[in-house]
C-alpha cells in the first residue's frame, strides 16, 4: 500500500495528473522535454501505473461479472469503484451490467455466463429469492452483495455479504423512541416486496413494539410504484402526501438517504422545520446525507469494507479456498443535525 | 409507445410489479391461483416484457461498449439508463466499461474490440484530444457523448453528442454579473486539463470581461488533485480554502453541482448564509441541484435526450446511414433559491 501514485509523480514532476497520464499514455499533446522529464521521475521513483490499459490485455480472458439492480441508486457508486479496483489488481477484467427491476438476474447471469466465459459474479443490490434449483444452474462462483435475501433461501448454499437490517433499522428507530418520539412514520417497501426493504420495516416494527409503541397503520407509508424505487422523487410524492393526510407525527424513517432528502424536500416546501417540527431519518450514509443542509441522520453502512469482503470471498471461490462464506458487517448510527429530541 | 407497462399490468392485476415480476419469470415464491391471474391480463393486454432476459440470447453477439470517464459521478447514472433502455430496444445488448482518471480510453476500446466483437462504442465523459491516426485504429462506429475535445481534435472526424459548454457557461457568469455581483469566483479545472471543465472557465472569464469585470486569478480556484474530481468534498475543501484566504467574493460558480454543494457545506459551516452573504451557482442540473436546501442555481443538461441522440447517432452509423454527426443541444438557465442580486 505504500507503492507511490500517480499524483505524487505529478507534483515531483511539477505538472498536473493529465499531463503525466499523457507522459505514460504516448499522448500526442505533449510536450517531448516534459515527457522526458516526467519518465525519468517515473523510473526514480518505480512507478508502475497499476490501472492501466495495459492491464486489460492480459486479463481479456478472465472476466468478472457484477449484475446491478438498481444502477441509479448513488449507494452503488463507491462500491463499483473498489470492485473495479480490486479486480484489476487480480488482473482480472469487469463487466457491469445493469439488470431492470423486472429482470430474472439469474437468467442474465446464465446468459452472460454463456457468452463471456465468466470466471465469476457478484449479484449487487436488488433481492434474491431463488430457489436452490435454480442457483445450481449457475456453473461459476458467485456472491450476493448487499442483495435481500427472502426467508426461503437456504443461507448456507451460497456466499453473500451485507449488514444486518434488521437489526440496524431497528437501532435507528430505537433512537428515536428514546428521543421521546412516538409518532414515527416511515417510508417502506409494499408489503408484497422481500428485499432488504422488508427487513428494515421489520426492524422498525420491532423497535416501537419494544418500546411501547403500536404501529399506526396510517404512518406506514409504501413507495410509489410507478417512480422510482429508493429516489429522492419517491420520498418527496409520499412524505407530501403523509403531510396532507393531516396524520399527526413528529418523525419520519425513510429507509434509504435519498428517500430522506426527499421527505425534506417536502417539509420544507409545507413550510416546517428540520427539526423542530418534524426530525427526519434516513439509511445507508450517503455523502449527500453529510452534505445536506440539515445534515441527515442516518446508518452508514460501510460500502468500502463490503466491497472488499465481496471480491475477496469471490476470488476465495475462484481458487477453491472456500465452499461458502457468508459475512455480515456492522453499520454505524450516525446522529446529526436532521433529529432532534421532544418532550412529552 | 403505447405499449402497456408493468405498472399498469400490476394494477389491472390487483397486485405489486414484483409480484408481476415473479409471475413473468417463474419465480417460486408466487401463489399459483395469483400467477395465473397475472398470466391471464397480460394475455388480455398484449403485453411483452420487452426489457426481459429474454432478449438477451437474441443480441449476445450484438454488442455496444459504453466506456465511461468518472462513474461515480451521478452525472451519469441517469444517462446509462437511457442507454440501456435504448439498446436492449433495439436488441442490442451492452456492457458498461469504467475508464479509469489515468486511463487511455482508446487503448481501452481497442483492446475491447478484439476481445467482445463490438458494434459500436460510446464514449462518455472525459475530455478527448487524440490525433486521426489514433482515432483510426478504431474499427467500429463511435459516438463521443458529453465528451471534452481539445481544440487538436478534427472535429469533422468523429460523431459526437454535447452542449456547448462555453456558452453556458459563459450565460450564468453573465447572470450573475448582471445581479450585481463584481466578485465572483470560481471553482473549476488545473489550467493543464483540456476537458469540458476548461470549456465551462474560458466561459466564466468572457463573460467577465463582457460585463467589464477583469479577472482575479484570487478567485479562479482549482480542485484539488488528491481528492475526487467533480465531488462533493472538492467544492468543500476548495470553498473552505478560500473562505480561510479572506479575499473577499459574494458568488461562487462551481463548473458542476456537486462542487456547489461542497460549497455550501463549507459556507454553511463558517456560519454564513447562503444566498444573503454568497451566492451559489452549479452545472449540470443534477436531481440533488433541485432537493439541496436552498435548491441550488445551476445550467441544466439535457441529458436524457443527449443520451438518445448518442445512441440515435450510433445506430445511425452502425447502419451506415450518415458518415459523421455532431449534435450541440441547448442548456438551461435555473434560477432557484441560491442565488440573490446584490445592490452594489
Amino acid at each position: 500500500m505504500e507503492r507511490i501514485t500517480i499524483i505524487e509523480i505529478a507534483k515531483l514532476s511539477g505538472v498536473g495528473v493529465t499531463t503525466v497520464s499523457r507522459a505514460i499514455n504516448n499522448h500526442p499533446d505533449i510536450n517531448e522535454e516534459t515527457k522526458a522529464k516526467i519518465m525519468q521521475v517515473i523510473k526514480e521513483n518505480n512507478y508502475i501505473p497499476n490501472n492501466s490499459a495495459r492491464n486489460l490485455k492480459l486479463s481479456a480472458s478472465k472476466t468478472i461479472a457484477v449484475l446491478i439492480k438498481g444502477i441509479t441508486n448513488p449507494f452503488f457508486n463507491p462500491m463499483i469503484k473498489v470492485f473495479e479496483q480490486e479486480i484489476q489488481r487480480k488482473k482480472y477484467s469487469l463487466i457491469l451490467q445493469r439488470v431492470d427491476e423486472k429482470q430474472d438476474e439469474i437468467e442474465v447471469a446464465i446468459e452472460m455466463e454463456k457468452e463471456r466465459r465468466l470466471k465469476g459474479i457478484v449479484f449487487l443490490g436488488g433481492h434474491f429469492s431463488y430457489s436452490v434449483d435454480k442457483l445450481n444452474q449457475l456453473t461459476v462462483p458467485f456472491v450476493l452483495s448487499t442483495t435481500g435475501m427472502s426467508a426461503e433461501s437456504e443461507l448456507n448454499n451460497f456466499s453473500s455479504v451485507v449488514v444486518d437490517d434488521f437489526k440496524e433499522s431497528y437501532r435507528m428507530v430505537d433512537y428515536l423512541c428514546k428521543q421521546g418520539h412516538k409518532k414515527i412514520a416511515t417510508i417502506t417497501v409494499p408489503t408484497d416486496d422481500v428485499s432488504i426493504g422488508r427487513l428494515r420495516y421489520e426492524g422498525y416494527k420491532k423497535a416501537l413494539e419494544d418500546n411501547g409503541v403500536s404501529v399506526n397503520e396510517r404512518l406506514v407509508r409504501f413507495m410509489k410504484e410507478d417512480i422510482e424505487g429508493y429516489s429522492m422523487d419517491n420520498g418527496y410524492a409520499v412524505t407530501k402526501e403523509l403531510l396532507e393526510s393531516q396524520e399527526e407525527f413528529t418523525a419520519i424513517f425513510a429507509i434509504a438517504d435519498s428517500m430522506a432528502i426527499g421527505a425534506c424536500k417536502a417539509i420544507f416546501e409545507a413550510g416546517k422545520r428540520i427539526p423542530e417540527d418534524y426530525s427526519v431519518a434516513g439509511f445507508d450514509g450517503l455523502d449527500i446525507s453529510y452534505y445536506y443542509n440539515p445534515s441527515i441522520t442516518t446508518i452508514r453502512q460501510p460500502v468500502e469494507e463490503i466491497a472488499e469482503e465481496t471480491i475477496r470471498i469471490l476470488f476465495d471461490l475462484i481458487y477453491k479456498k472456500t465452499k461458502h462464506s457468508r459475512k455480515i458487517f456492522p453499520a454505524e448510527l450516525l446522529v446529526r443535525e436532521s433529529t432532534a429530541g421532544i418532550s412529552g
